[in-house]
Formats: structure tokens, C-alpha cells, sequence
């Protein structure tokens, strides 16, 4: 007999370092309580999953101004309230280092060694132009239609 | 024997155009799987729905000013990031376009098609003085309790 | 033979006005169709639940600026959207007094009173420095595993 287990799915589509923290944070919790858990990589979202280095691709024009725009990675992402143009980031950068909480870096790290599945949403990376080399390893490659796939088995279904 | 069909609830509280982009291909795909769709619009959301013209109402002065100071309809809204005074919202025109996305305007024409069910939150409207005569044609109208009533028949229940 | 009650979740993560007023709204719709509700705060969102006058803490140099630049209390929030350097709130408050519908203290007071669980997120209030003294009365103090444990036994979970 096998029993169901729990599901939990997060839509991260914000590119914001606070509220990917909180994403990272529900996402680990619900791993450690042994569901099983999707978070889906949509728009500005996608950005916490950039390599933080430079990676040669071939792009046109506006693809590589997305590219440019864009943060690089989980060190790079602004704050949604109090920015100030980057020392909020630090500040809370600061206090959490202060309180020995996990990083973003360590909170992806996390996610990955709990088995979280990681999937990048491949329509919006086509508009943006990011290629999956400019993205972490081990990341999965999908649609809307397995987002939902995953959603509809799911109690707990969060849009970030 | 009739099998209960899946149901899908989406509350669009913001009015950016990257995140109605997202809710109705959200929406879309859920309707393609055969799910029933419920869009509950409020706050800036309604922006979504308005018609582009300018619709005669009679209204006191401060909801003429919201009336005013609020986009009208889907071709008028900004992005969430990257805004940079318009120059965002052209650049993502430009790439859907490019990638023969379909453009919010068609996204909300398709949702129609299928049968997703669009409803405006009354209260929203009386606060933002917004009538029925300018918001689309096929809307339903109705508060928080008939949403939470399509939610709690749903699995997949977002806030986007 | 007892009926399970229905169950709904939110997590409060925004610290905007709007997003607040729309977080209890729903929260006192479900609890008045007879949910249990849990309201979990977190990040920005606990901003809504500080008393307004100044409590004298003992903290450090940046918890004590994280405590002055943060908005106290519900009557202090901002905007998500058209905050106008504080205009858009007022026009806001002024509109919702018009069409009497109920003030955010006033939503907060009947959640209170609906019975509604208000949960403060406590490694949120470690990292941002917030006390309980700091708090109004009557909020239960946890972590992501107990809103999980809620969050998982409902049906309707939302991120605001």
C-alpha cells in the first residue's frame, strides 16, 4: 500500500530577493515535512536562477538588453519595499547573517538536496531570451501545462 | 455518472500587465485541461477589463479622478519591474510578438472563448467609482463571497 | 458525528494598504461562511499588526532603523499602486468612509472577533528586529511549520 504524498506548488514570478526567500523558506519547510514540492520559475523569477557570471550566448538586440537588465542571480536581487537603491538588500543581508539564517544561495542549495523540483517556465524564457546555460544545473525545463499538472494534485498552490 | 470537473480560481488584485499576462495563461491553460476557470478582478485588477474608450458616466469628483489616473484597459498598463516609463511594457509587446505570443488583449478574448468564468468585485467598483458600462462586455458581477464559494469547490486557488 | 470545517489560509507577506484591506476582506468572508482562517504574517505584512504608538525596546543599532523606517500599524501603510507620496491612501480612506465600508483597524478588529487565527511569523520578527510587545494583542507567535501544518488541511491558501 502506498500511501499519497502531500504536494505543495509555488509559481515564483517575482524577482524580488525578499520574496524569493519566502519562497525558498515555504518550499524548504514543506520538503522537510516531506511534500513534494514544484517551484515554477516564471518571468522576473527566472532571474534567482541566473548563473551569477556571464555567459556567452547567442542572442539578438533585445534579448541581450533583457540580459543586461536583468539580475544575475539569487546576489543581485533588489528588495519589493525599502531598496534604497541596494542598502536595503545589505541590511537584510546583514541581519540575517547576524541570526545565522540560510542565504538565498543556501536556501536553493537546500531545496535542491531536499528533492525540490525546480522547473523554469520555457515561454517566458523564450520572450526574455535566457538560455538554459545562463541558468543553475539540474533545473527542469517545462510549460504551463506541467505547472498545472503538478497544481491540480496539490492542496497548498502559492503565486509569488 | 457525471464527473466533477476540476475548478481553478484566480484573484487579480494587481493591475501590471506582466502579472495579468501571467493569470491569463494561468487561466487559459487551466481551461484547456478541462477546468473551470473563475477570474475575480478587484482593486487595480479591474484595470484589466476596462474598455479603452472613454465611457460618459456620471460620477462625483474624486471617482472621476481615479477614473482619470487609472489605465484603461489591458493595452494600458505597465509592468511590474522594469517599467523605465513605458519603454518596458513596449519591449515585451515587441518580444511576444516576435514569438507570436499572444498579446493580453487576445489572451482575454480567448478566456472568453472557453468559457472562463470573469467576474468584477462589486465592492471594488463602488470604492473606485468604476461602472459596469466601462468594463468589457461578458463580465459577471458579484462580491468576496461568490469567489470564496468557486474557491472552495477549487484545488488550485491563486492570488496573483 | 462531526463536519469538518472548511479551512483557509493567507499568508500576509505585503505591507501595502491595499493589499491588507484585500487580505481581510477575504479573511472575514471565509470566517463569516464559518472557515477557520489563519492569517500568517510575515515580512512587510507584520507591519500591519504593529500598535501605533512608539514601545520602548532594548534592540540594536539596525533593528532599532528597520523600527523607524517601517510603517506602524495599519493607519501608516501605503499603497501598492498611485501612493502619490501618501495622497493615494488618503483618497483611498476617504472613499471607503464614503461608501462606509469598514476601515482596515475595523477589519482587523472583526477578524479578532470572527475569531480569525492571526499568526506572527517569529523568524521574520528575529530578523527584522520586531518584539511582541511591539504587536497588538491577541497574535499567536510560530513559524513556517505551523502555518504549513494549517495550510496543508485547507483548501483556499493565499500569498498577498
Amino acid at each position: 500500500m502506498t500511501v499519497e504524498k502531500e504536494r505543495t506548488t509555488i509559481v515564483l514570478f517575482s524577482g524580488d530577493l525578499d520574496k524569493a526567500i519566502a519562497a525558498f523558506i515555504i518550499a524548504n519547510g514543506a520538503a522537510a515535512y516531506d511534500h513534494e514540492v514544484t517551484i515554477f520559475f516564471t518571468f522576473w523569477g527566472l532571474n534567482t536562477m541566473r548563473k551569477d557570471e556571464v555567459v556567452k550566448t547567442d542572442k539578438g538586440m533585445l534579448e541581450k538588453m533583457f540580459g543586461w537588465m536583468m539580475p544575475r542571480g539569487p546576489r543581485k536581487l533588489g528588495l519589493s519595499k525599502m531598496n534604497m537603491a541596494g542598502m536595503g538588500p545589505k541590511m537584510i543581508k546583514h541581519v540575517m547573517k547576524k541570526h545565522n539564517a540560510l542565504t538565498l544561495p543556501q536556501l536553493i542549495e537546500l531545496a535542491q538536496e531536499q528533492g525540490v523540483k525546480l522547473v523554469a517556465c520555457t515561454m517566458t524564457m523564450d520572450l526574455l531570451g535566457l538560455q538554459k546555460e545562463e541558468l543553475i544545473d539540474g533545473m527542469e525545463y517545462a510549460g504551463v501545462a506541467a505547472y498545472l499538472g503538478d497544481a491540480t494534485e496539490a492542496k497548498v498552490n502559492l503565486f509569488i
